[in-house]
């Protein structure tokens, strides 16, 4: 007889912890994902901006996992849970199973309105985040080019929506990098007079944070000549302009970075959904009526002790080893206790020398917290090779303000160089033959 | 009165050289460029066969030229050349010049077949090397998954066109990772039993090098288990099929490294061409009529004891130095002395321990050629940070055999993972809950 097969979908941080916890098990493990690789997604904002390579913050799940006898990886794409068949849906097949730990996680949440992901991209894989970085670094190149005052203005202007850890060490990273390490590359723009908006709607940055660390963010945001808009909501956005409530400011490049969404997976489970669209699980990890349907990570929504447990690769890895463990008891018929998330605290950074951390009551902020934030993303990194490549760019950034990895690979879209209308007088003293006249 | 106007179309090798040499010079230098990078061309295809980060073979030009202040770098595309006006068509402006440096190197050859260049890419950009370092790996991805034995022997079967430098570089470095660093990793197949095929269509590997060299790189091709097929001419390409002569071989992937053929920009100096498609320039690099019109490295078609000087970047760069000399002589009313390229030696690598150098008379093979090669190309890397980065990463892999950038970045085509139709009996052994049964 075939030993049981432990379907995983996902291969983020429960999902990988749920298959290696079952290393020892006797079952079958296939895990799918629709990427080959494992992504260190709380490091996704440095490839975006420029810091990092992708390949330092990724590493290939079948690598990951070759040395795990019973486990498969599957490079495939779910569509739908048949719960009631127990089979996966694939674009392309099914897949039965015996077990199924859904790990597929939740992207940002345009608040209803979609049509603004191509205007403001968020930020959940490589792809966003070299996307990210081609229109951050291209905009420098378009004002470069531009003589229109106005419209360099809005090229030099980027809007960051959401203050959690992403748009707080985005809005950060983007800061230093427009004030230090491009300032003396460009010969008519002054890349240190760029703008960076953080816009929030609540009225504090970091707001899962303590208030006194939400404050000594904001310190070091406003150090860095962040321009933070509290209490904020973006109301629309247009092609080069996005409104924050009833105020229209003109900017060219805009990063999502709020609200959260439920991969749409999750629907086709038939259990009850949170209004985000996450997964409303039993304090099990499972759905209503089959407790061989575990939904782990960011895509479940469970509360403890009247709080809800947040969605960070903590929560993530607890849940797969969790999962993994009472799958391995119930094959032994043994009983299994509920899940407990157990918060190891939460840190950000918001740039050179400067995060927040807050673990157990042990409140940092600062160097010190900056330097313990690179010891514990260095020691989480997955595999030994990223930690070493990482270390060593950090330490180039660190010692040289520079940034390793500022590349833009796509073809350049000519719209973005230059337009051919609205030229003023006002253009940047250079040149006349080098501008771009108009034919 | 304004300094004279220096433009320099393109920053590989020779535009940057020149550049450089201009830095002392009483001119303004505008180096246009598509892309924001100067690339490494010569290691472009570790790129491609995931050795390296594409950040470890490319720099900023804006970043290269930042203390250079007599120098402005422009992302433009350039369209056409007016040499009557002494004007540089962009695709949104002009840009007028004194002197002008052509440097836009030169691309494959589908010899007539340009519809073959989707099926089989060449390797020139950045995002060629990403998108073939896709392809490779998703073919693995998919015939990990393909029940079809037949369809399965062609996607790990892979043809590399042309043997020259890039083309067995390109060969031996998809054998070792087939062989060696994917070996272990996939459940249903073999990935040590793909097939390298390499077609060149004179009799012998590295045409440009001598004999002796030749047959060393076909020992070392051959003890790699790659397939070399001299005297071959592809006839044909289509979907999962390549033709040899009369031959016809199934294989999902192929790379094409084979002829030459000049920047279509060259066509628009109404100088004469060769057939490839490159300027025909006189011993001064400039073109009749044109003193104040040079044309340096790949895209130049030049003759030196009855020889064709070869597209490689030494020329380049020499080119370009000479161009800038001339431009500055000229300047202060001296008279050019002509150009002479200096062979500084060529040399490839087959793989690890093994390369082949030909540097005046002394020849190499072996591992003392591949240290050699190490060395030189690691000295030659532009700019000091992406030295250390590429040393690290490639003492990594040596020491480990693996590699570090295997990622695939893109959406993945579901049509790739599988097809619905001609399924056989003969499907690898898998459990039938993990095959991807037609729906």
């Amino acid at each position: 007889m075939n030993p049981p097969h432990v379907v995983i979908l996902g291969g983020g941080f429960g999902g990988l912890a749920a298959a290696r916890a079952l290393r020892r098990a006797p079952v079958r493990v296939t895990l799918v994902d629709r990427q080959n690789h494992h992504l260190f997604q709380p490091l996704l904002y440095q490839v975006a901006t420029a810091a990092l390579n992708p390949s330092d913050i990724a590493a290939p799940l079948r690598h990951l996992l070759r040395g795990q006898k019973n486990a498969t990886v599957l490079l495939a794409d779910a569509r739908a849970i048949h719960t009631d068949r127990r089979v996966v849906e694939l674009v392309d097949g099914e897949l039965a199973y015996d077990h199924l730990i859904v790990a597929t996680g939740a992207t940002h949440s345009y608040f209803g309105h979609d049509e603004w992901a191509s205007r403001a991209p968020g930020l959940k894989s490589l792809e966003d985040a070299v996307e990210i970085r081609q229109r951050f670094l291209l905009a420098f190149e378009a004002a470069e080019r531009e003589p229109d005052a106005d419209r360099r203005r809005a090229l030099l202007t980027f809007v960051v929506v959401g203050a959690g850890p992403t748009g707080v060490e985005m809005a950060g990273a983007m800061a230093e990098i427009a004030h230090h390490t491009l300032a003396s590359e460009f010969r008519h723009i002054d890349a240190a007079s760029a703008r960076i908006v953080l816009i929030e709607g609540v009225d504090r940055v970091l707001p899962a944070y303590t208030a006194d660390l939400s404050a000594s963010a904001l310190d070091e945001l406003h150090r860095r000549r962040v321009e933070v808009r509290l209490g904020a909501r973006v109301t629309r956005i247009e092609d080069e302009c996005v409104h924050i409530g009833d105020e229209r400011l003109p900017a060219c490049t805009v990063v999502w970075a709020a609200g959260v969404a439920g991969s749409p997976l999750a629907r086709t489970l038939g259990a009850p959904l949170d209004r985000a669209g996450r997964v409303v699980v039993d304090e099990t990890l499972t759905i209503p009526g089959h407790p061989e349907v575990f939904v782990i990570g960011d895509l479940a929504a469970l509360t403890q002790d009247g709080r809800p447990v947040p969605g960070v690769a903590q929560n993530a890895i607890q849940g797969g080893e969790y999962a993994a463990r009472c799958i391995a008891r119930r094959l032994r018929n043994e009983t299994v206790e509920p899940y407990r998330y157990r918060d190891l605290g939460s840190m950000a950074t918001i740039g050179r020398n400067a995060a927040v951390v807050d673990a157990n009551g042990v409140r940092l902020t600062g160097p010190l917290a900056w330097w313990a934030w690179l010891v514990v993303h260095i020691m989480a990194l997955v595999d030994f090779r990223n930690r070493v490549f990482v270390l060593m760019q950090w330490a180039w950034s660190y010692l040289s303000f520079g940034r390793g990895a500022r590349l833009i690979t796509r073809k350049v879209p000519p719209t973005l160089i230059s337009r051919d209308d609205d030229r003023d007088d006002d253009a940047p003293s250079k040149p006349a033959d080098t501008a771009a006249a108009t034919r």
